[in-house]
């Protein structure tokens, strides 16, 4: 008889829970006992989607109790306390006390962090970081965030908010991004803006142009689609490999839906990195492993 | 009676070397039994720099033997081996593995660190960095620089290369530096390079100018200084706004020469660094307090 890992992923619109043995958790092809994913309905409420993801635990649980509780969430957390910050990110989420309601309910030993931690958690112990003391995670998505593994141990920084790079400036006279910055890698390299500038550049409604489909014109081979898309790619290249020089950690995972834009983005990437980065300072920059899981596999690391 | 530490300072010309006893360290005037400084003869190499060192060592010691060696080295040094790295800036003293001979010379335990990492740590211990758990120490001086204190340790990262905040690129169309990129801190920041800039845009014989002539010139109202001392500044602020976004340490501890180039230059430091970083991501920029013995007292800690 062992123990059941319960873990959850707030993910924006989708809710997912999964249960995992905890003797299963080192086998090689360590698999969930139970695995439920639902969406959160429009306009739910905290209170509504933590509800259905405690009843979506008890499901998967059948009436036993877990052992841990690990908990990945989709904007910023206070790791410590276990609580959603004040940010403008989550409305209606500010302060709820994620921890502290999954522990009663479940009366089990829980944690909570954001989804960039909780994934670098994750690459390092299942997927491309493993045998890595030092790694940066970086999601590349509808926004860019990032995760610290160093000296074999999440750092979270002073006040859990290490890992901002998608807020770093890399180009203090290029475009301005909502947090009223120029230039920030996230302006230039995530998916929503990288589509409004190909729109806007080519006089397209904004809202038919998405990240994918930058990448799949960049492929046809769209000059303006190209050019945003390598300015991106080297622009979170610059960023990662400023990373890099601060750091001097060994690997750079990268996730996210924009890493699916091709051979070519990964070259300007790395190429950008490298270039940035003193010529001591080595490291390689692969694709996360663990896809669309890999905020659950990084909860059963958190709740380990 | 209680064990000494000796600790060394291979500061380009110039060498010193202290001696404490080790159960004066925590005292609150801790002041050191002996303290040595020397100038390495013009054109000498590593060996006779070697040489001197120890015969200060034993100078200090009296013929007592040290309990634990601690050296900072201007250059760059491989921690875990002791061994100073191939690189162009300090000729001569490639692959000199200063570790081994100064345990060999005194039969005592000797680590050797470079300067960036070795004033972080002698901050965080003695300094402007006491009772904080992470920090960024920075010195701005004829290179930029930089050493980390995470979690409460020293963090090296994974090849002993992390810190180097003088070769990030925060602005990609500024000037050209040595390392081949365009606008990295230490190009914008450093004295040499603000004098440079300052020689060239006002006609001057490059070798009058230095960067303490360049604060000067600002302080008197020069209007090309103010605006070569403003860029630096500002350019440096944007760095350590970019690393406090991505580690998120409690304080920044700045020194070095350039840091004395008044208050309004740490008034545009500050602001850069503060308009750069998320309004979440709170720190302080504060002067180093160690001065002159900065290095040897971070051997101290280092040895301890």
């Amino acid at each position: 008889m062992t123990g059941l890992i319960l873990v959850c992923d707030f993910g924006g619109t989708k809710l997912s829970a999964a249960v995992i043995e905890e003797a299963a958790v080192n086998e090689p092809d360590a698999a969930w006992r139970g695995h439920l994913r639902r969406l959160s309905p429009p306009g739910a409420s905290a209170q509504t989607d933590i509800e259905m993801m405690i009843g979506m635990g008890w499901e998967l649980l059948g009436g036993e109790r877990p052992s841990h509780i690990g908990i990945s969430f989709g904007g910023p957390v206070d790791y410590q306390s276990g609580v959603v910050r004040l940010s403008h990110h989550v409305p209606g989420w500010e302060n709820v006390p994620i921890q502290q309601l999954f522990a009663d309910a479940f009366h089990a030993p829980t944690w909570v962090d954001n989804d960039a931690n909780v994934a670098a958690l994750g690459e390092w112990r299942f997927g491309a970081g493993r045998g890595v003391a030092d790694l940066l995670y970086v999601t590349v998505s509808t926004g860019v965030g990032g995760g610290w593994i160093l000296d074999g141990r999440p750092y979270r920084g002073a006040t859990g908010m290490a890992g901002e790079i998608g807020h770093t400036v890399v180009d203090p006279n290029g475009p301005l991004c909502l947090c009223g910055k120029q230039g920030c890698v996230e302006r230039l390299a995530s998916g929503p803006y990288m589509a409004h500038d190909v729109a806007l550049a080519r006089g397209l409604p904004p809202e038919e142009v998405t990240g994918q489909l930058v990448a799949e014109w960049a492929a046809a081979g769209e000059a303006t689609a190209v050019a945003i898309l390598e300015r991106g790619a080297r622009g979170l290249g610059v960023g990662l490999g400023n990373a890099a020089n601060l750091l001097n950690p060994s690997r750079i995972v990268l996730g996210g839906g924009v890493t699916k834009s091709g051979e070519r983005w990964w070259q300007w990437v790395r190429e950008a990195a490298q270039l940035t980065a003193l010529p001591e300072v080595k490291f390689d920059v692969v694709p996360a492993q663990l896809s669309d899981d890999a905020p659950l596999w990084g909860a059963v690391a958190l709740a380990e």
